[in-house]
């Protein structure tokens, strides 16, 4: 369909971006990440562009890895978080956003708590939007670099078995990273306790598994979810003592996992729940490498939906 | 008075601000917006001075219009809040100002919930002192970018008909109108409950009026104030759905309105109360340029009290 | 040991800095605002560097001073504060610190309620680390402000006799001038209510006194720390009324100082707490010198923690 050039105006999930527009994304991300780290620090693309970054739920890592990316690309930014704002004085989110468009912004990063509300935004707004996260639906970035980071350590992903673990029911980055794992010809295992994995995800070419350790010696990467101790409702799993003991990637289940495993988390970890510190800072662990990449993804997505060049 | 030099430290308020100098920052406002309107992004006008925001009570869009305006003039800036600052450690706000001060910011924009604040700081710091809203005093920007709007639309403000609609009481923005107003040419309609809108002010040579379709049909502006949900005291006025009723504009109003009739509201809007969406959204409605000329109409201001040049 | 060159990667305390170290402080900052009051405001140091502020504690003046002296450098900044981030995820404080690092920040400057809170993220990450305040143990850069301010004054503090008044048992400030005072041949007391000011600091050298009239007339220098509201327990003592008939500065106290006797304030203040009005705004007070030269402190141990030259 495409033939390798970027045709999107806005970048709100994963569901329905095709594998060509995927690598066209990796490709300027690597691009970015082997001039960055040869010394380059700022790149000319965005100068004089002001991207707004719109957060009506707390963010510590990736509004900060967006600023950040829009910063070196030498983009002016200016935020938006859901306290101190309009909203407080009962102004529509898209009223909110028209004008911060009518101000010059032309790019919006937005996260919101529901789902479909960066799809909502791109159309009514003209301003490019990017899906920080909306709800438990999709988190398109934190998505593409997981990918990019296993794709940087295995060169491919097609063929791979690639297990999402814990809480995939609330989780838009599980969601984000099943598109785009199928598209790129991994096999994906989502596993977790069956009040959090759905059995429904079958029908999508899905496989799901309640016992972790059943699936752990053929696993090529563990994607390992948070627990979202906030977000949770009582009742869904028994403790987290419980969850910790089924579900945590401790030294001993490391011993039955391949040789290679790729131990991947979204952050922020609660360590001694979905993983133990040793294994979070062990040799299999990319988890760092995930907050680089990001960078480098989020700068890559800034400059193609801005529609300039590196 | 003045032969067309801007000569004003400080922009407090539109009471004392004569025609001369609001036509000063109208023609550097439509300057500016010309330039931008052909592409131009950033004006090197700022660049290496410091502005301040010291925002006391909660705002999204007018923090981020002053914040944007100084970016694009290529100045540094600086933001304050309530929360999280030193005025929880009991410190006075006018020495806060001074702190900020001696750390060389030169140019401050203050909103504070006390009438009078910004007169105080300009009293007691050697920066210029922007009045971004004053409790229910002034918000001397919103009402140049309201006469600014009108201007653009309609040529001359001289002998318009401005209805200004709502709660009169508590609306800095409509005593920065009023005075703006007035001294452009224009006659000035205050409209809206009899405990919200009071008779002294016909002492100022403003109508006042509790019908807002007896007035409806000699407007040629109507500016929607919005109902300050967070601010009403029990009892003011009977219900939101009454409220509407009497003066939310919506499309059966609009018929006994004049044809060329614009549709100011500074928002954020209540939607279905003091506007119904058709109308907000609608051919009169220049609420988004409004937010537009917002910029023009700062970076006007901040350059003139800089006592530099476009 | 040190010959005139700057050998530290961070900035955590003054208790272990050499007296060549604050000299090669001194003398930048001095250079910095000999430049600065020239007309220079911006200096190409930390191009492209980006410093990181973590702040887990309310902070307007230190958060903004450190912000101020970052950008007149030319360094990107980014903010994190407690509220809004991942802390209330449950993620740890280094994990959260690593995660900032992984995203390319070179320089993090944290203030933690926790004492050895910057010395534990100097261990754990590879940038360099800026102390701006950990629980009652330092505050390193107020400290060389507070120094630099006496020594700009008196030419030397070699033989000076400096009083610490107030609340030196909660005070970050106090241990970082204590150290500071100490190393440059000052001779320090300490005076305040007996539960606020221990013994033990006579074991350092440090005279303690419990009457402030006592030493008043042989001190060159007042440094009035805050009395931290948020910070008392009840019972610490009487009354706000007493601790300031005891230990406030005020016109008939002065008269008893030293004709050329300095007053010093960290600030913020409570003004008729510490310090009358008239003796904090009076000729003997150097409160706003501190904050001017705070801003070239920060940027002088900005400049040589980055390893870079002016």
């Amino acid at each position: 369909m495409s033939e390798n050039t970027w045709n999107q105006k806005h970048l709100l999930g994963l569901e329905h971006l095709d594998r060509e527009q995927i690598w066209i994304i990796f490709s300027l991300a690597k691009q970015i990440k082997q001039r960055m780290a040869e010394g380059e620090k700022k790149f000319d693309v965005l100068d004089e562009i002001c991207v707004g970054n719109l957060f009506f739920e707390a963010s510590t890592r990736t509004r900060t890895s967006f600023n950040l990316a829009a910063k070196r690309l030498r983009a002016d930014t200016v935020d938006f978080s859901g306290s101190g704002s309009s909203l407080v004085k009962g102004e529509t989110f898209i009223d909110t956003a028209r004008n911060i468009e009518a101000m010059g912004v032309e790019i919006v990063v937005v996260r919101h708590a529901t789902p479909g509300a960066s799809h909502l935004l791109a159309e009514n707004i003209g301003a490019s939007v990017i899906n920080a996260g909306d709800g438990a639906h999709e988190h398109p970035t934190q998505g593409l670099l997981d990918l990019f980071t296993i794709w940087e350590h295995k060169d491919s992903l097609e063929g791979l078995t690639v297990a999402l673990v814990g809480d995939i029911a609330h989780s838009r980055v599980a969601r984000s990273n099943i598109w785009g794992l199928r598209t790129l010809g991994a096999h994906v295992v989502i596993c977790g306790p069956t009040t959090l994995v759905s059995r429904r995800w079958q029908d999508f070419g899905v496989e799901v598994c309640h016992d972790l350790d059943a699936i752990l010696p053929r696993c090529d990467v563990l994607n390992l979810l948070r627990i979202q101790f906030e977000r949770q409702r009582t009742g869904l799993f028994p403790s987290i003592h419980e969850y910790a003991h089924l579900f945590g990637v401790n030294r001993e289940r490391m011993e039955c996992a391949k040789d290679n495993v790729l131990i991947l988390a979204p952050g922020p970890i609660n360590r001694g729940v979905e993983v133990t510190p040793d294994v979070a800072d062990g040799s299999h662990s990319v988890i760092l490498d995930q907050v680089t990449n990001g960078l480098a993804i989020r700068m890559a997505v800034l400059t193609l939906v801005s529609g300039r060049c590196l």
